[in-house]
């Protein structure tokens, strides 16, 4: 079927809501860990981080302007990182519920039965349950004039990983622990390696 | 294992290369199908095509300084359209052999196998084989001075898709058709629906 900008706008909003963020196609899913200046934890799924560069290591994410993921986006504001963990398999259920709309004094690590971990001093919570666990620390914020969104720049400074899984040349196979990508809002899936490519040439 | 920044800054390039890619896991691979003013056809695979917005209906892209993705930027700059093609698992190997540096007169539909199609007056060609393509009109471009990058904003003008897939909430089943991601720069992965949660309560 055809369908085109005017029945795009004229759909009632929870159907082009959820139209439209299923048309991009399966996004991985993250923890994002912050916290406040007043040390009030905060633990939020994002499914918009994407490898934005490997020298500088940056990842981007959009922020909504909405209540939810704004406590994230004043945490890395006021404290400047974060920590970005990936959801398996395992994880996925307790990661979607941190997406509830908590009070502001409630630690989502504690209200969906997650494992707040400092390591070392990156200064902000990561997920102890996450087997590839990153550290950041906030480059940019570039406000998207046309929606409102913001694109959140930072800079990779640690990354825990299983050793074991990075090869030779440096690729991590993350299919081996099972992440989750999402469609929608509400949907996910698992993730089977079907094979590596050889550089292409003409 | 425990990565910092200052390995990561040490790193042989390509290992970093490889490295950073794979950590923020799986990315869905799109076909984007643009024409220069003078009437050549482009196709080029992207994984760093991402949801921004459903009202009004974007989205993000990032297009790296280097040649094969300048061709898809020129040309949308040139004619302020494309086509953002889902890449499905019965098309990801010719969909990967468009990321070959062939020549500028060289299009990559012919090249690698897949069909070209101007569909009503979209402006650009869409990859016919696709079971879901979108036109977009060009809306932003935003250079990211951190690394030279630049993140694309479009909107979509126009959808083609099974309407089949579609539920009577708006989400559009994306895991039946089939969907790939790519993990790094060479490994691929099906998807597989895992399942819908409901809307997360305190």
């Amino acid at each position: 079927m055809k369908i085109n900008k005017e029945s795009i706008q004229t759909m009632e909003t929870r159907y082009r809501t959820n139209l439209i963020n299923s048309l991009s196609g399966p996004r991985v899913a993250h923890l994002i860990g912050t916290v406040s200046e007043s040390g009030a934890e905060n633990l939020a799924i994002f499914s918009s981080v994407f490898h934005l560069g490997a020298d500088p290591a940056l990842l981007g994410m959009i922020s909504r302007p909405d209540r939810v993921e704004r406590h994230t986006l004043e945490n890395i504001r006021e404290t400047g990182v974060y920590t970005v963990n990936l959801v398996t398999a395992d994880l996925f259920e307790k990661a979607h519920q941190t997406s509830a709309r908590y009070p502001g004094g409630v630690s989502e690590f504690e209200a969906v039965g997650l494992t707040s971990e400092i390591v070392d001093d990156w200064g902000a919570p990561c997920v102890r349950e996450s087997p590839l666990k990153m550290a950041l620390k906030f480059r940019e914020e570039v406000p998207i004039e046309l929606n409102g969104t913001h694109l959140i720049i930072g800079e990779i400074m640690e990354i825990h990983v299983d050793g074991g899984i990075i090869d030779a040349e440096g690729r991590v196979d993350v299919f081996s622990l099972d992440p989750i990508v999402c469609v929608g809002l509400d949907t996910y899936g698992t993730v089977v390696r079907a094979g590596r490519l050889p550089y292409a040439k003409p």
